[in-house]
Parts: C-alpha cells; structure tokens; sequence
C-alpha cells in the first residue's frame, strides 16, 4: 500500500466524491426492501446484500427488510405430507398451510436472515406483522375461498419507528393480525409496499431475478432504466409491462404519492443495492414521478 | 347496579384499598414471566393470563415474556418423521431438530401468544433471541455432543429495553446467537432468568404447572410460601427442593441480587398472576433475599 | 393469609380486573374535589376520605380540593362577639367578618385537611385562593350590599397546575382578590366549579350531606343515579331540581363543556369516592353530557 | 424629560454602572427574608419593601418571605378572652392558642402580604410550613411544657423550589407538622433560616426594627457594618452581643456553611433591601465567613 | 461607605426602581448596534461605549454590533498609493479597493472591537457578513458602475442567533458574498438594518456623531426626541430631515415593522446607550411606530 | 450511463466498501487542519480540497480550519515600504507589522477561504483567535524581543465547539488576545495544534508543500508512512527528523494524548485529504501512538 498510481488514486477520489452526496442525502432517509430470490438463496449473493445493508446502514440509512418464502412454506407442507393448491398464483391456505407458512417465515427463513445481519455486525430484529399489529388484515377478497389469505387493511407503523429509531434493521416476516385474532398470511410484495408507504419511505426496492422491466421480452439487454409514472398505463397497454407484473408497477405508482422511487432491481448482480443508492449509474429499472 | 349492599361496598373498598399500594409500588418496574405449562395450552386459564398482563401493563407495569415450548418441537418433529433422543433432560439437536425448533418456537408458539394479547389490546411483539443479538450463545458443557443446544454466553438487553420503553410487551422465543452466526436452542427458564437480571426486573415469575415448592412432595397443599435465599441450600440437603428444581432454585437465588423476589406460581390457578401481584395473598412459592 | 379459598380469590380478581381499566382511564386526569359537611366533619368518615385521595393520588389521579366552612366561620365570630347577619343565605360579610373568614378558612380548616393528608402519606399544600391569583375576584352583584362576598372574575389556574404537575394536591381555601387589592370570600361551590373547568378537570365531584338529587324529596332512596344535561331544565321545571340544586345544578350542566362528568356524592357513605371512581358501581347522583 | 444636566446624567450612568455587576450576580439566586417589625406594619414602609422585593424579582432574584406576627396573635387571644402567657420570651402555646396562631399566621397576615404582592404585579403563593411539609416539626424541648411550640426537626424544600423554580414568591407562615399530625408554632427566625439552608440561598435576611448590631448599645450610630464569622464569639464574649441576639448570630454563623452573607437590616429606613443588594452601600450589619 | 445622607440613598433607590423595569423589560431581546463616529475612535468615549455594552449585556441583553471605517479604508488605500474616487457618496471600489476594505474592516477595526470587548469581560466574536453568508450580497445599482460595492440580498440570521444563543456579542464587518463568490463592501448602516430586522431586534441604534435628528439644522439644542413613523415623510417634504439622513429615515421606518424602536443616538455623550435604554431619560431622537 | 463494465461495477462497489467504514467511523469526530502551502494557492488544488472538506463535511466530519500566511503579511509590508526582519525563522513583529499581519490574516485570507467554502455549499465562518477569547496569549519566549509575537497561554474552546456544534466549520486566522488586551500573532502550527487539543480533535493534519518526513531527505519518494511516537526522537537523534520539523514532530507527539493520529499531508496532491481519510491508502506521514 501507500504506492497506489497517480490515476489510480485519481479515480478513487472521482468514486468517492460521486458517492458522497448520495450519502448525505440519504442519511436518515428510510428505504424498504422486498428481499426474495437468487439474493436470499445464493450465499455469495446473500453476502453480498448482507454486507451492502450493514455498511449502508452504518453510514446512516435506515432499512426495513421484509421477506417471502413461498417455496419454502411449499417444501415443508410435502414433508408434512399435505399438498399445496395454488389459485390464480395464491396459495389456498388451510389451517395446517397456514402453521407452515408461519413457522417457515418467522421462524426459520427470518431467523435465517437476522442471523446474517447480525453476525455482520448489525443490529436486526426479526417481527412478523402481527408485532405491535403492523399489520392488520382481513380475508383476501377472490372468486374462490383462498382461506386465510388476507389483505393488508391497515398498518400501525409505530414499532418499525421505534426500532429504525434505535438503530435496529427490522426484518419482517409477512403475516397479519385480523380483529378476530385469527393469523393470515400476506403476499410480501404487498406487505412491503404498504409498510413503505405509512414509514414514508424515500425508497422502495424490489430485489428480484429480474434485470428489470424488459422493453423486449426476449432480450434481458432491453432493460427500461427509466419509467415515469405516467408510462405505466401505456406500457401496459402496448403489451411491455404485463401478467404479474402489472399489479406490481401499478401498485409501484401509487407508492411514488410517498416515496421518492421505486426500484426492480436484479439481485443476482452483487452489490446491486449499494450501486443503486451510492452511484450515478442505475441497475434495473426506477419508477419515478 | 347502584344497588349493591353496603357490606358488598365495603368489601369492594377493602379489595381497591389494599391493592392500590401494590399498584402504585410495581409502576414501571419489570416483571419477567417464564410462560408455559397449562396456562398456555388451556384456552380460559390462558384468557385469564393474558386478560392479567394487558391489564396490569395498562395500569403500569413492564412485562417482558419468555416462553418454552418443547412438547411442541417434539410433535413437530414426529410429523416430519425424526426421532427425539433427550439425554439428562436435554434434547440431542441435530440441524433437522434446530430447525423445527426454530419454526416452533419463533414462529407458531411466540405467534400465537403474540395473536392473543394484541387481540386483548396490548401491543405485544414477538421477537426470537437472536433479534438485536439479545441472547448470544455458545454451546452447553456437557457430557455428551448436545449438538445445538446452547448456553447464555451474554445478554444484550437494548432490544428488550427498546421495547418496553416504548409500551410493547416483548414475548420472547429462546434462541441464541453464536459469535459464528449459528443459532442455539436455550433452555427457557435459564434464558428469562438471565433476562430478567439484565433488565433489572423486580420481579421473575415462573409460571408453571406446580403449586410451589412443597414441603412434603405428595402433599400440594404443603406449599412453602416463602422461602429465604439462605434456606435453599439447607433446603436442598434436607431433600425438599431435589431434581430438576435444584438448578431452578439456585439461579432464583443467584438472580436475587438483582431482582426482589422469584415467584413460582401455579399456572393452573385462574388470575393466579395478578393476585400475586396486586394482594397481601401470595400464591405458590416466593423466594426473597 | 396464603389460604383464602377459591372462591374468595376469584371474588377478589374479578374487582381488580373491575377496578383496573377505571385506573388505567383516569390516570393522569385531574379531578376537583369540593369538600364539606359530614366527610370534613367526622372524624371516622374523613379518615376514609384521606385515604382515599392519597391511594388514588398514588396510582395517578391529580386532586384538587377546595373547601368551604361556614359554621365554623359563624362559630369564630360567636366567640368574637359578633353577629352574623345573612341575606339570601349570603353572609354579609364587613371588614371584621372578611377577617374570621380568612382566619377560619385559610389558616385553620385548611391547616387541618392539608396535616391528614401529608400524615397520610400525600403531598398536601394549603393555598388560598388570592395564592398566584388563582380567584380573581369583584363584588358579588346582590340585591342588598352584602359587603365583601365575591364572585369570580378570572380563573389563573397556573399555580394549581404547577403544583399538580409537580405531584402536588393543592388545598384550595376559596378566598379571591380584587383588582385593587381587597380580599373577598367566595361560595366553594362556585370557586370549585370555575377552578375545576381551567383546569380542565375530567371530573368535578361535590362530596356533600345529600345522597345524590332525589326523585321524590321524601324518599332517600329515589336518587336518580344519572341525569343528562338536557334533563336538568326539564327536571327544574317539574320541581325535583329545586332551591339551592337549581343553580348547583345549571353550573354543573355548564361545567359539562370541559369536564366529562359532575358527581353529586354522599359523603356520609364511606369511601364514596373510591367507589365512584373505581367501580362499575354509582354512588350518588352523576351529571353527564 | 430629555433636559437633565450633563452631571446628573452622568451620576445616574455611575448608579447603574454600580448595580448591573450585583443585578448579573444576584441573578437565579435566592435570598431567604425573615419579614416583620415596622417593614410589615407601617404603611409606606410596607410599600417600599413590596415594591423592592417586585422590582428585584422582576431582574431575576428568586425570594422566599417567612413572616411572624407574635403580637396579632396576643391580639386574637384577647379578643377571644384568653391570656398569654409567655415562659423565656416563648409563648405558652396550649390549643386554642394554636388555633389563633394558625388562624393569625396562615390566615390574616399571610393573605395581607400575598395581596400586597400580587396587587403590585408578582405572582406570591401563601402556604403554611405544613404545605409540603416543608416544616417537620418536633416539641422544642424547654424547662417548662410549653405545649404547641415546636422546633424544626427536618426540612423538605421541595414546594418551595418548585413555586421559585416557577417564578412564584413563597410567602411562609411559621407553623409545622409533627410525625403524629400535630401542628406546631414555630419561631419565625428559625423557619427563616432553616429554609435558607435547605433551599441553598445567597442570603438570609433579617428585616427588623434594629439599625443592626451595635458596637455601643446606647448609639444607634455604632452599626457595625461587617463581621466575620469567627468574630461572632468574641463579640458575645465582650457582650457586644447579648440577649436575643446571641442565638440569632449564632444561627447566622452556622447558615453561612451554606448562605454567603446574612444581614440583619433595619426595617425602618425604606428601600433598605434594594440598596443592600444592588449599591455598594451596606445598609445594617453583614455576617460574612 | 455605609455613610450617605438619606436623601442620598432615597435618590439612588429611585434610579434603580425606575431602571428595573427596563432591565427586565429587555431582558433576552436583542439591540443591533451600528457603531460608528467618534465613540469608536476616542479613547474615553470607547471605553464608556465598551464598559455599557458588556455591563448590559451581562444583565440579559442580547447585542449585535455592526461597524463601518470607512475613514480608515481611505487612509491604508493612501499608504498604498491608490486615489480613492466617490460617486455620490459611494466610494468605486475597484479589486485593490476591495482588499483594502476587507483588511481594514474584518482585520484591522473588528479586531479592535473584539479586542475590547473581550478584555472588559464579554465575549465577542468577530465575524465577517460573508461568514455563514450571513449578508448575501449582489452589486449596488447605480447610475455609474460602483464596482464591488454591494447590496444585500438576502440575510441568513442562523449565525448571528447561534451567537447571541450562546452568550456571544458578534461583531459583524460589513462584508457580503455575492452567489459567485464574489466579496463585496456594504453600507454599515445597511447591513445593520437589515441584520436587525432578521433577528427581530427589539432595538435597532444609530450610534454616530450627531445629537439627533434636528429640527433646525442649525441648532444642536433643536433636536426632536420622538419622530412617529408617520411624520418621516411630512418632515422629509418639510426639508428637516433632509440629505443622506432621507434614506437613512425611511429605513428606519421600515424596520419598524419588526423593531419597537429604531434610535440615533449621540455617540459623543458618554453612557448614552446605557442611558437611553434603563432610564426614563431619551437620548437623541427615537423614531417609533 | 447505466452501461459500465461487471469490473468497473465491481470495482466502484470495492471502492465504496472499502470507505463506508471510514465515513462511519469518523462521523461525528473532529479534524482539525492547519491549511497553507500550494493547497492554499494555487486554484486546482485548492479546489480540490474546498471539495474535500465540503463533502467530507456533508457525511459528518466536523473541520476546523487554521490557517498561516506570512508570505502574504511581507508582501503587504513591502507594500507599505517597511522592511520585514526574522529571527531564527520568527518574524520581529512591531505594531505596523501586527496591523499588517491581523489585516492579512483576519481580513484577506481568511475572507478568501471563507468565500469558498461557502460557494461550495458549507458554512464556513471566519474568525479571529481573539474572538470568543479562543486563544490567551502571551509575549512568545525568545533570545531577542520579537514584538508582538506570541505564544497560547491558553485555549477556551467554547467558540469553537458552538459553531462545529451548530453546524459550521470554523476557519480561524492565528491572532491571539493577551490579558492586557493587546493582540499577539501566533504560529499556525502552534494554534493549530493548540485548539486540536482542545477540541479533542480525533485527526490532526498539517496540509503543506512537503511530501511527508522523508527517510532520506534527498529523496521524495522515500517518505516514511507511519511513525509510532516513540520512533519520534530516535529519529531525531539519528538526524532524520531535523530543522523545523524537530519541534513540529513533537508538539505531535505531545498531541497524541488526546488526537488519535496527526497527519502531515502533501497539500500538492489532490484529493490527498479525502484519500487519507476514506481509504486504506495513506498519503503522506502519520504520526500514531
């Protein structure tokens, strides 16, 4: 060390001065993140998004992760001997799917996560929704009886301020609390987005295996970078943004009344997060106002 | 009503009259309970249970929860088709048994406690003692490879103080965190215990299916009302505090340097909580320095 | 003790369980006590009465008494030799009788209301009214000169604010000061009422030697234990409401607008108030909204 | 206006030049006056010392007021037929002497200097030294049972810090409360200085009929201005000081463990206190350490 | 000492009682200062200026001080060998000019000023209008190009109330710093009205070499000590207020919108700032709303 | 954009990975910066650490700048026609030198570093070492008189912690105030180092025109990268540490009680503040202990 060339020392310097304002300016600023896919399952993927959050978090970001685990839920029901049946994508959710479906998210795959966070030198706790009634839900309105599968009616946002506002990563797993008391299962897209919103989060990143919002099906390069909001009922229209992700980019638009920017990123890229929030250069594709 | 006698009046009075000064005296301060046995299975002493702690927290005291749950892992994993080998009392945790551990404990168990008493109006949050590392763990001595059976190497009480702070009641599920990032199944009772000095709780309550420390063990009604930390040892010799409650007894007397009383109380009595609590009667065992 | 029978505990839980939400309710609120007859007068009745205010002061409840002590002032002028004259059942009141007013009512009564409840374990001050000009007062408008009676001109309720906030029970004696200097006696009524909605009292409870406004004058037993505010006309005009309640009775209704409710209560019956605050049980008369 | 001559605008900068350094010092501290004699009786003298006590509160000064009143009460006891008897300069205080005191003292002249005050625009509060117990009070042990009289046994300065901490003017009367609930009559000079040390005032003055101590008794003119503590004993040695003013001076010398100077100041020349406090000139005698 | 007349100490007391209520009056409010004139340079004269400053400040007033020189700037430009050319009072300040004044202004004479201040025990800053961009500042406009002189923008009072917040007279040169960076020299009394105004001065003062604003020009003796807002432009068209005092009285008159006061005092009398705000006395003339 | 290399991308994340630790660990901590040399004039450097310090400042680092002139104060004096004589390296320092020097130094310089910083979007405030009474000076100890040439007797950091406390960076010209009142000039290093002791500053950094403390002097490239403080005066013995650095390394070495490191930067280099700070690359010499 201490014999770094001239350029070299150069463009470190450009690197950090193009960081630095982006530091400040999202200090303090909260940034919501539906963490699922290749970056929750690939441990070099998963070290990598770990130490991004941590180090983030360190210089004063505050996160909220929340988390599926549909597979997971999945595989533990066929060792349970019980099948699973799926109606338009939503999982019908008996008694016995709904204990799995709990146990393997605030169980183990947010034990899991917590664990990670953790052992890298953050301060993470793991709640589920039901944890100072984040959130409240109510049966999933469907053509057919998906059983409890429920709809996010309202979320009380006070114990994610009270732990963001102590230095703790929130790690949420998504289940709801009825009035009844009874449990519900809840998609973690939908928990994420509406959490983000009553913390008014700056950013809401979806960290998926996608590279983004494709102009072209066929061709993983024709990422869009930037989507205003009112592209968004055009590009469904022509037929770009389409299936299950048109609830996603529309529910991404009414977010953007709150936060500054929705993101789909590609968690199979490392360090996506920390590109996206500390650089110039975008990774996937923005959703902005 | 407005009609009843007045001897009913007087009585009512006595009753206020002399619990307003326990009211007054347990403000703010902490109380730890170990949850488990019948007060957590049978559905009207558990009601009364949680209707004691979301009154007595309305009216001001701390609560923090620490439950157990190994009847539970064992079903679990008999469905999954393991076989549970305890050795000394102590469940041999293989990862299989960690995991379903995990899924019982932090997920159904803490979320079907945390259900009731936010139902009943609390704000409870379930968190696992990996969450803000509040138990780290290292593996327990012992005579045989337990495998992931951990002891309490450290406590981090921040989350918990967070918690209650800020009005949550936190039910805490007993999994540890090692330095290495593993996690550690912890007995329930040892981790309250350790909880419950590092909070500076007044009051550690084990809640469970004996009526106290007995005098003579095949009379229940030989209950032993209080107990002063020096008499333990003699007790111990004479035989009277023998098997699994020796460990349990000395580490009340240890907590004692802390905490202002231990409290073994017999779940199986309705209210039996909030009578400890709020009378001049006592209820099961009471050990004071 | 440590052997009451079941049903007795259950008895007992069940009060608690009663009592608690009442506590949790008005913890924090304040509530303006007038204080006379009986309950200022025997000497059993006012020891129930002292502990009353100081157990409930103890779990959070904000008091302020005010007190009134008529005889006693009548008394002090007998023995001075002088006569009391009264018009309207108003005292006329010259500089001499100004005197033994001030004399009986600030310096004795108080002195021994404000020595019960720091003996009994409370925070007492004896204040009179002219204290930081809590009264503001100006002659009485009356038919005939009734010398220096007065009525309340403006409420300052800062001193009394400084001192429940401070953990405080003020005692108020009901004397006010003029514009320009002169002391005035003023009915404790009144001065209870306009302290009690300054202060933004929840409850403004007038301890007195009647059991409650009675539906039949001759029958003790016809209290009507709730009257709506929009009642009290009609009531008047029925001729239940009469005499000196009618105007009682249309201060109350005004109080209505910052307090929840006005209580008429029975001092004669012990721990009235305990009651009244504490149970689902009335005693006495309350005016609500 | 806007006409004086060059030299009186000049010797009018001088005054003030002179007082800002004592206004900025005396600033937020307190000053204890034991308040009587001719300064509590004469009408202009009166004013002025109000006025001063305002005007200085209003620059910052906290103030304190202990009043006696040893004559009013002999006055009342007449009245009411009964005789005084007095034992070593101590009244023989049996009940209704008591009764006349508290009435005399808490009731009469207390009210009289609150409604002084406040009618020249502060805000004083009257309480008795029962208020807060702010006086516990024991029987003073004397040769001859002297009834009601009582010695200070502890002081609890907490409501009197709270009323100046809020910018009220605390205006005593000398009474006490023993353990048993008795009232008992204090001396004023004691109260006075028992509270000065408790509440850690800058000074403690003595407002009186005296010109201060005297070198020569028969010359009025023999003020001596200064005398330091360790002088205090030989002075009573010589029987320069003698009589009452040798339990007074030593007082003084055991206040200044905590008081800087204690002042016996002559009542009878107006504006004595300002000009003590805000001029260079000494006004009386000043005991110093 | 301990030996004036009465009638000495009588005259004393009533300075004082009549300068209390404006030392409690101003207390915490603010006087910008601009200091100028004869009281800046003659030794006496200073040290009077300095000794009220640091006195007044010291019993609760806030001070800013803001000063010209531009006397001296045109002496160090001389030694410089640079000819100093005014336009309509306006000196054309070229870039050596430009350094000169800054020199001189934030060097030399602020310096001075602090140096004073400091050593009579205040604690003053000095600041330039360019630090924390106090003064943002553009180029005058004007019928000749005046190079850097400038105009002030906008004000960002953060520094100035950080100062004064914490216990520090800032002493401010009437420097600003234009959106490029560019320095430039502004009028004092410019820079001190508009200062005054973002402060919320109470007082804003004239502190110069005239006994006030004259009501005929060639009498000192006529000065008008009271001009009311209204009458500024009736004594313009009048042809009293006449010359560079036109801009300076309208200013005035617009500051008065924020401030109580706006003085010209005569800054060769000595202690008239002292004088003009604790006694009844007017110095100079005062314009008010 | 959005179209960078996996390397580049790579590469930007490691960099960023590498400085998160940095910003977290200085956030929040002091350096202060004794600023001269080519950084000081020439434009490019200088911009570039203007750059430095603005967003250094932004992530949290608080800066106090100090900073020297001399070759500016000769050039004015040359203006002005006198000669400049030094003794051993000090200027003699009479009162036409000490104008010269406060009127460069407070004036010009430090009105120029203030100008850019806060055209750069910090919040610079320029102060004197007089203002706030920061530096106590006192004639500097010497073989020959050397005028008004001074050393710190003493360093009240009040000022200097309310404006990093507030927000600002400080940029402080090296004038101090002698008891007396007159004013010395004092060597930057001195102040410098001075006030970071002081002002518990973690970094120390002498930005100048030398590239470290070279091994062997005749060689740049031979700088020594980190010197434990007890290497300091073998060092000097063995000749490698000579001439001016000799009391420079130290008053470092002394600093090292308080500071954590000192560092002595090559001002020639850009960015070499910001890559000293925020990577593991080490510009320069670092004095540890």
């Amino acid at each position: 060390m201490r014999n770094l060339s001239i350029e070299n020392l150069t463009r470190r310097a450009e690197i950090l001065i193009e960081a630095m304002p982006y530091i400040h300016k999202h200090r303090d600023s909260i940034a919501v993140i539906k963490y699922g896919g290749a970056a929750m399952i690939d441990a070099d993927l998963k070290r990598a998004v770990i130490q991004d959050i941590v180090l983030m978090h360190q210089v004063g970001i505050q996160f909220v992760l929340v988390h599926g685990g549909g597979k997971e839920i999945t595989d533990l029901l066929g060792q349970l001997g019980a099948k699973t049946r799926f109606v338009n994508g939503q999982r019908v959710t008996d008694s016995q799917a709904l204990d799995a479906a709990e146990m393997v998210l605030s169980g183990r795959l947010n034990g899991e996560i917590v664990a990670a966070l953790n052992t890298s030198g953050a301060r993470a706790v793991g709640i589920s929704g039901k944890g100072g009634t984040l959130l409240r839900a109510r049966p999933l309105e469907a053509d057919e009886d998906l059983g409890f599968v429920g709809d996010v009616e309202r979320v009380d946002p006070t114990i994610v301020q009270v732990l963001t506002g102590n230095g703790f990563i929130p790690v949420v797993s998504p289940l709801g609390l009825g009035a009844d008391g009874q449990t519900y299962n809840i998609n973690a897209d939908t928990a994420a987005l509406r959490i983000a919103v009553e913390v008014k989060a700056r950013k809401l990143i979806f960290l998926s295996d996608i590279p983004g919002i494709l102009r072209d099906r066929e061709n993983p390069e024709s990422v869009i970078g930037t989507i205003h909001r009112e592209e968004i009922e055009p590009l469904i229209a022509e037929g770009v943004i389409q299936g299950g992700m048109i609830p996603k980019a529309r529910a991404a638009a009414s977010a953007l009344d709150v936060c500054e920017k929705v993101h789909i990123l590609d968690g199979r890229r490392p360090h996506s997060l920390l590109l996206e929030l500390f650089t110039d250069e975008g990774i996937g594709t923005q959703i902005v106002r």
